[in-house]
């Protein structure tokens, strides 16, 4: 059967969801933000208007724009305007410094750059760092009339909001709202270009097809189960993998999209309840502020919290579900645009204790339905690992939402993006008997203490479920005999007593085998973190480096010499693996 | 960006939701069939040892697979097991007489068939009007333990249940229930070939990819927001297009399948409310059926019924609701794989009358979220039509889940999948103000009198708001002045009165335009059906013909004569339009 044609070979692309929102929910609410509301026929109709606008700057097809915003409104018409004037959209962390930025402005040949208000003295800047022979892209300025945290947000004083350079609005009047929007030649056309956050090193530009992201959308509504018109709260940074691809995804349903310029606990329960929203993402730190929030109010109902990006205490899922949260937990990388493994909740589970229904939540889980396969491959043999929920290996991912490379780097796209056709992962993680992934760690993470590796996640989930702990973080020290031990960075809860160093290894070890107990306990007010809310191990690796070397006690050889091989091969992966996600 | 790799082109395929399911609902019921149970770890396990059981018979990679079955479970295993063999599966529709079963399995070439052990010996039958130098198929026979209603189904002797020809438990029996399925090569391999039943002409068998299959199945889910582990009732035949692409759905969401081996009103009430079935789906007459008998059970709790496969009367969608269904209603083809346009119910839409919402309902709506495009193009023009409600154009489509094209038909292929990358339908309909479609007939139902094109289902839906009316069907008398005028067919209620022929004018009169207006009504007990309980308009339009042509009253002009030539293209396309669903 060669019977391919142009009606059944039509490109697969999230941006028609939009479209059709207009027709089915054109009425409806599509944006929220303090003061000010959309429907979703005027988000199509703006982001159409802004699309022809930007076309009319000559700006063409496959050039990178880039955005630098927080989840306001624009930065939802961003995610449809940019690709349906057939440009590339690349959204950047706010947090980044002007260096950073103006590295990966460089790098990406940005053509263009949206930029909320608040951030254009720094891009300002990034563009000052730029070599005199490469012209900065324009500029366009994103006002918010509707801010009202100015200060707060900001200590320092921002430029005006309205200057030389030309604001959203402005750009916005040039464009027609009838514009014909562009849609892709080919599926396989970039769509997205996504830095990842970095947690150790110079950023990777992440490229997604248009293929790829309307495969990840319509997989997240079904993993998640979201039922049409949702309402959405915005928590999760848009920069960070397109929020998932639940940009275009609550589009697809018609969805609510509550909008927050800032990450905060309190805002957050009283938006929940203001509105009424239904679902929201996060890192699993964010369900612990959340839970540690002082003033939260209680949740008028249940509300679907899905987290990922990091593996998540059992402890956390436990607190924030007694809070009313109705926890979904999975697994992704910037470079799959999205999940591509959930915890699928078994209906046998219900009845199990809330720390045992934690334990097996806090498991990364099974593909999801576009998923095509998932495996943990020993990392000297190559083969799959044993499924006992013991052997530990490297996480490999094969599914139509892949990357397709990063960007003008074809070497480190070969080393992730194998010829045997996985997706190498950089996660280290086991299969459980039931066919259950667990993370244990990024490779770079794992420590090797006496030719033993051990998961720093969970001596930090041992950690978490002490009740002074706010935040725990284990990184490998450095040891004469041992090579490595473990070292713990916790921060404390505010109104608890400071449990002392021996209580807490004390802890740790009626509950740890011997060699995961933490050597060292080193206090902070508060951890350091990525902008995405993870906490930079490197930083703190760093800081235990920096702490005396303990002499010599003991003089022990290497348990398992296998092991030590098999260590080795992680440190050299270490070199090689710089994946990460949100 | 020319940067794709194995490992995110690996070829999209429903079949791999088995063998998650298998891991993720392993302990969960997969299906119920009487006194039969299975898990999804059994379903999945089953599968393979069947597959692996083909293979060993020396059945190659794409090469055909037959099976005439009704919903048992055998029927739902053979949905994977076939594909999963690496051959290609052809459902057939059981109420196909030996004459056309034989045309079919000579033009699939088929090297195999499954048989219900009913119909057995129409399929040897069927295998002696084989020309002598072609060899039938190998049959293995599905053998029953399970049935209760042997007689009642068939009159005739069937064959006694095992023979010379090998059981489908036989043939499972020479397979390992640990094989290695075998995925496609590329997404736009070939999976399965649906012979449409053909309402008028001889059936086509339209191929469908591991792709488009993929694709309208996540899409079914989202459309109809089906939930995890739903209790899925089959009424809808599994024959038809794959059961509109549920049987791999349920496999996505972890549902059971609740199997019947045939529809009849009070035993799906019986099943309903025995399993607490939430989901099922079937053409309007199904609906029609369940709200006209006279045992039904109160619905124990609403039950979700998704119907499509030919333009529900409004009054039919009104009396299912009013029995606790909550219909939804959508449109697509066999060459579509299910459905590609559902109306969208807007919140707004709750607060009008049962009339009015059924009228609302009645209309098959928007695009799903998988769906590229569709349009309604004017015959004449080839351009869109108004969006006005009235101007009627044939329905095109242009999405991923299109067919690959008709088997060994090159002509008829391109005769609907134009150069333009539309799909045309063959379907006639008005796009509505507000953007939704409404199908008006299919082009060769259209009835032409006096110039004017005049939807005979609109006609039907008057009829069917009559009181005594059970169903009821319009076509085109042939008459010297007008050219045709609308006849209708009706059958009444057992317990009704029998109105005069005069007074169905005369209420139609009062509801419709004069020109719509029946001048004939014919009385039946019952109207012909085709095996997926459309009502076979050609037998009508027959009986039509065949009465005494009335001489001419009136001496009149066509009143349009731009009408006329509209009518002769519909009528030219009649010859070349050959599309048709369930």
């Amino acid at each position: 059967m060669e019977l391919l044609s142009s009606t059944n070979t039509s490109p697969l692309t999230p941006l028609g969801f939009l479209e059709r929102a207009a027709i089915v929910y054109g009425d409806c609410t599509s944006i929220i933000y303090n003061e000010t509301t959309y429907t979703w026929k005027q988000t199509y109709s703006r982001s159409l208007q802004l699309a022809s606008a930007i076309k009319s700057l000559g700006i063409g097809c496959g050039q990178v724009i880039s955005v630098l915003s927080p989840n306001v409104p624009a930065m939802y018409e961003l995610q449809f305007a940019i690709p349906m004037s057939g440009a590339i959209l690349s959204n950047m962390n706010t947090r980044l410094d002007a260096r950073t930025i103006s590295i990966l402005l460089q790098h990406s040949e940005s053509k263009l750059i949206f930029v909320d208000f608040l951030s254009h003295s720094k891009v300002l800047e990034a563009f000052s760092l730029f070599p005199s022979n490469i012209k900065p892209p324009l500029l366009v300025i994103i006002n918010d009339d509707d801010c009202d945290d100015l200060v707060e947000t900001n200590g320092s004083n921002p430029l005006p909001a309205v200057d030389l350079d030309m604001t959203y609005e402005e750009l916005m009047k040039k464009g027609d709202p009838y514009f014909k929007w562009i849609p892709p030649q080919s599926e396989w056309d970039p769509m997205v270009l996504n830095y990842t956050s970095g947690t150790t090193s110079s950023p990777k530009g992440v490229v997604h097809s248009h293929r790829g992201l309307f495969i990840e959308t319509v997989d997240s509504i079904i993993y998640w189960s979201v039922p049409k018109q949702p309402v959405y709260l915005w928590t999760l940074p848009i920069f960070h993998a397109n929020g998932w691809s639940f940009t275009w995804g609550m589009a697809a349903v018609g969805g609510t999209n509550i909008c927050l310029r800032k990450f905060d606990a309190s805002t957050v329960f009283s938006l929940v309840n203001q509105h009424d929203a239904t679902h929201m993402c996060g890192a699993p730190v964010v369900l612990n502020m959340l839970a540690n929030e002082p003033g939260k109010q209680p949740l008028k109902r249940p509300v679907q919290i899905l987290t990922a990006g990091a593996p998540p205490p059992a402890p956390v899922l436990f607190r924030a579900e007694s809070l009313g949260f109705i926890v979904s937990h999975g697994y992704g990388l910037t470079e799959t645009a999205g999940l591509v493994v959930t915890c699928e909740w078994k209906p046998e589970w219900d009845r199990l204790s809330g720390d045992e229904r934690a334990r097996l939540k806090a498991r990364q889980g099974v593909r999801t339905i576009a998923t095509a396969k998932i495996d943990v491959l020993d990392v000297e043999s190559g083969l799959s690992v044993k499924r006992d929920g013991l052997s530990l290996g490297e996480v490999v991912i094969r599914c139509g939402s892949i990357m397709l490379g990063y960007y003008k780097d074809p070497i480190g796209t070969s080393k992730c993006l194998k010829e045997n056709g996985w997706f190498y992962t950089g996660d280290v993680g086991v299969i459980h008997p039931d066919g259950y992934l667990e993370i244990r760690d990024r490779s770079k993470d794992v420590i090797i203490s006496g030719g033993e590796n051990l998961s720093s996640v969970e001596v930090e989930s041992v950690l978490y479920s002490h009740p002074a702990i706010n935040e725990a973080a284990v990184v490998a020290r450095p040891d004469e005999l041992w090579g490595e031990t473990p070292c713990a960075f916790v921060s404390l809860k505010s109104d608890s007593d400071q449990p002392s160093e021996k209580e807490l290894i004390e802890f740790c070890r009626n509950r740890l085998p011997h060699y995961m107990v933490p050597k060292t306990v080193v206090y902070k007010e508060e951890l350091p973190k990525t902008s995405t809310g993870k906490i930079q191990k490197f930083v703190l690796r760093d800081l235990a480096k920096a702490l005396r070397v303990p002499k010599a006690r003991l003089n022990i050889t290497f348990r398992r010499s296998h092991k030590k091989a098999q260590a080795f091969s992680f440190i050299q992966m270490k070199t090689n693996m710089n994946l990460s996600f949100v």
